[in-house]
């Protein structure tokens, strides 16, 4: 491959990135005039990365690893869209869609570097790893701050009940035990105050 | 500090940056549909940095720490507002609007950590590192990218002219020559194309 042929599949992939912008997810801003995007998403959970480091389960974390992780999670919503965590339906396939997905746009780019990405796309999937359970910790707990701080509104909107939350959240204890115990106190608040319906 | 507290702060600086999500840039998505925002355009530059960094103008360049700065360059404009590049009068006093607003965001957090990205920012604004060269070519660029594949929408509704993009954009040679070439090439045939004025 040519240098030129390189970078010119580089800017390739860097514009169909851009259409992570559309894709909309359930959670809405704070200011509660819209519901988020997959980028924007991607960018707040990575920046909640660097503050929240100290509180992984392991110091052995490798914050640039889970970095990388957050903020390239979710493109294969380009293609096979935001699935709601809530809706048994849409996740049957989801894992089919996904991997096509990122089969896909992966490989727009030069050989070794879509090899690079679609690794740390499938470490973040599974879970196994300490770098992958923490970046799941936050792609958890960032909708539920969100969630939280606008009374409610999106699991009001689709009857979301306490234990399904509780189900959803539980791998941020495998990620980050201590941020779990935050989150718990934010659930139960939540019930207290009327926002989820126990 | 007790350790509540710090966490307490830190929830409250991740959703303050939340507001990130409503300061629009003057630039268009590739759906041509809405001005992108700040938080997605940062994440943008984010990957940007990942993909492109075998173009940095020297090896010794730290991606983590570029990541870092791209992460939080724009958060000032939470409250500064977005000053569109090609507007003079607005930038007169942006670096006071901007200082300001760092000084209160970047505070919001456990001491170490307002220190921690304030000197990030600074160094960013700075572009005297090697490091926040690379930060600052990607800033340009991504814009410079969409703008020329989105048929230069926002260089004609602003009147801009190819000189301008020009002195703009030279900083991109400061960061990644080879980037710089490829960005001349851009510019040059956005001229031929019709869609930049010479």
């Amino acid at each position: 491959m040519s240098d030129s042929t390189r970078l010119q599949r580089q800017v390739e992939f860097i514009l169909e990135i851009d259409r992570l912008k559309q894709v909309l997810r359930q959670t809405v801003t704070t200011a509660r005039t819209r519901q988020e995007n997959s980028a924007e998403h991607s960018w707040h959970t990575a920046l909640m990365a660097i503050i929240l480091s100290e509180y992984a389960d392991n110091p052995q974390i490798d914050v640039f690893r889970v970095l990388k992780m957050l903020l390239i999670h979710d493109m294969v919503e380009i293609d096979a869209g935001d699935t709601y965590c809530y809706d048994d339906h849409a996740r049957e396939d989801q894992h089919e869609r996904e991997l096509q997905a990122a089969e896909r746009i992966f490989n727009l780019l030069p050989m070794d570097q879509a090899r690079q990405l679609q690794s740390l796309w499938e470490e973040f999937e599974a879970r196994q790893t300490l770098n992958s359970r923490f970046a799941n910790a936050l792609d958890r707990l960032q909708p539920l701050i969100n969630n939280y701080y606008t009374d409610g509104k999106t699991w009001q909107k689709h009857g979301v009940k306490r234990h399904q939350v509780v189900a959803r959240m539980c791998c941020i204890e495998e990620g980050a035990p201590e941020l779990w115990r935050y989150a718990l106190g934010l659930i139960d608040d939540a019930v207290v105050r009327g926002i989820l319906t126990e």
